[in-house]
């Protein structure tokens, strides 16, 4: 499944030795075919890592044959010699497999601020592609992870013979314009890099763009769909745009479903909003609220924190007119109390927060975590 | 000292029974004169409790006789019949002094959506007047607090025989357009309504603007400057201004280091900014980053953390010439490795993070807290 659910695709997970407690760290994705086309999305952090600014020259050619992914380090804020690493790590998949180092992209994921073990990342480069296999999707899940508990992956299938699959790793940083996070997905659907651009870019908007689980935004969040064409099939755009959007979806229930030290999934809907951007806005600004957030973890069905949230944006609303419900319990009605907040039932993982702003008919859907002591403990220790 | 250093006022704070712990829950601060000058700075959360819109009103006249405040409820999202409440709290301070309800302002702070006591509150209304002494500032500040560990007060002397004092509450919701906070601050500098404006906006956008314990705005801020002219002194401009300035900085630096569950207090200083706004912008995001606010309680110091939050905002500034020192070690030099960061001594309470931007001469100091387990806690058991 994963990546090599798609036709046309190898892949394979090693143990290169780039994470000392040596488990698996490095994947690599093969398109062998007979379409290279691909698009990408990559963090909107202004601060790029090494492989995300090397592989956002790499897709302007609209073309990937390989794609190379390491966890334990990150290989953000190294200066030029980061670069060079990447940039050495692409010609060596490039070497190795027979291809051009201008079509191999790169993706790192792990600690900020340290050089890669090269002499350790090159020869593991060796071994993964001596490795791949069109079964190796679920090793190359693994080797990504960083702190995720499980690894990640999905996969839809359309109709007439042909699929969309992926992997998915994060589990911190997890925020928008991307979640910390490193995915890629592969079709063998027969679709050229300009339509897998516009349905890679709708179902990104939607998914991954709507994670908010600790409001910070990675230096190295990338998202790649490679098709190789192998089924022969080239599906009608909107089939194909859902089948893209459905896997991004699962991806990134799966990413809040593992976040780190979360022991909530709070589903923040915003409906009644003027414009969708309004709903968006005031989603996010309620999924970055840490009294809230606490709140949740709680299990205290604390509405006023959700009204002081809305209360900070320029969206369209009139303070009379906010209605809140959380678990399906109207605890807020007309910007003031409403149903008794006894009735909310907290018990479960999953809470829904449910607010209308009374001022239009556009939506939206932002996932969020709660925060926690474990929150906090795991990322007061990471880096030591 | 607090709000009856200066001449020309009274204060007392009393258990009126509002907090069911029986402790002291409602201040009174009046102003006997010759002037009744007054100026405020409300919190700009869209969703505003019932004593910031009544408190607003009364403002406007620039005439404050007295202000009565009262902790154990916020009288937030209470709707038509909480500003009931409001009025009929200030109708009965005017009752008792003998004052028009048009200058008494209110404030209020605790649970949001909550009606208050007033069988309690009003009753109370007149022990507090019954009690009103020229040395009644401190059990005023004492009143006020909520979370709070200890009680805030500050005193600045000007020359030539005037004071400006202040008290001031606050411990969570610690966040810009005001931290959770109610402050009086009074003088007896003989200065006009428009002038104590300028002065207290002037003050409050580089002190209480400035601190950002944690991102999360209240419904309830407020900073009333009150005037009595008692000392028949009118100060030069900048010299009130200063003092006004002085006081709101200690009472700002006091509620970081009070703040819910800290263990450290961070001061970022962001430099080299092309712009101030620039500055403060930065400065922010920093602040706000969850993860770098573990690593700080975790005493790492993880400069990668701050130069992925400088990457989320819009300033001017080069990723490759980004600097940052932590406790003056520059950690990252160049948007890279810097100084060795085993040289950071991060035992005390205070931590100081300098963020050089290297894109102009402009500067701000913001204020934060670490986010703890301590936090989480106090905040997931706050109502229930």
């Amino acid at each position: 499944m994963s990546v090599t659910a798609a036709k046309g695709f190898t892949a394979s997970g090693v143990a290169a030795g780039i994470k000392e407690n040596g488990n698996p760290d490095l994947a690599l994705v093969v398109n062998n075919g007979p379409r290279l086309a691909a698009a990408g999305v990559f963090t909107s952090n202004r601060v790029k890592a090494a492989p995300v600014l090397w592989s956002e020259q790499v897709l302007k050619g609209g073309a990937v044959s390989a794609v190379v992914l390491n966890s334990g380090g990150a290989n953000a804020c190294t200066g030029p010699l980061g670069f060079q690493d990447t940039h050495a790590t692409a010609e060596k998949v490039a070497e190795v497999l027979g291809h051009s180092a201008g079509e191999v992209a790169v993706a790192s994921t792990g600690l900020i601020g340290i050089r890669l073990p090269m002499d350790k990342l090159l020869p593991g480069v060796e071994k993964a592609a001596a490795e791949l296999t069109a079964h190796g999707g679920e090793k190359a899940a693994i080797a990504i992870k960083t702190t995720d508990t499980v690894h990640k992956t999905a996969v839809a299938e359309g109709a007439g013979g042909w699929v969309v699959g992926g992997m998915a790793k994060g589990a911190g940083m997890l925020a928008p314009g991307l979640a910390t996070m490193l995915v890629v997905l592969t079709t063998d659907a027969d679709v050229e890099a300009q339509d897998l651009d516009a349905a890679l870019r709708a179902a990104t908007r939607t998914t991954f763009d709507r994670v908010d689980s600790d409001g910070c935004m990675s230096t190295n969040d990338t998202v790649l769909l490679l098709a190789s064409g192998a089924s022969g099939v080239t599906p009608a755009a909107d089939e194909f745009a859902e089948a893209v959007r459905t896997v991004c979806a699962d991806l990134a229930r799966q990413l809040i479903g593992d976040a780190e030290g979360a022991s909530k999934d709070i589903r923040i809907e915003v409906v009644g909003a003027a414009t969708e951007d309004d709903a968006v806005e005031v989603g996010r600004s309620i999924a970055r609220n840490n009294l809230l957030k606490c709140a949740i973890h709680g299990e205290d069905p604390n509405w006023g924190r959700v009204l002081s949230a809305i209360g900070t944006t320029s969206a369209a609303f009139d303070p009379d007119q906010l209605n809140v419900a959380i678990n399906d319990v109207w605890v807020c009605r007309y910007g003031s109390v409403g149903e008794d907040r006894e009735l909310v039932d907290m018990r479960y993982r999953e809470v829904r927060i449910t607010a209308d702003l009374s001022a239009g008919t556009e939506s939206a859907v932002i996932w969020a975590n709660d925060l926690t002591a474990d929150y906090v403990h795991e990322n007061s220790a990471y880096s030591s």
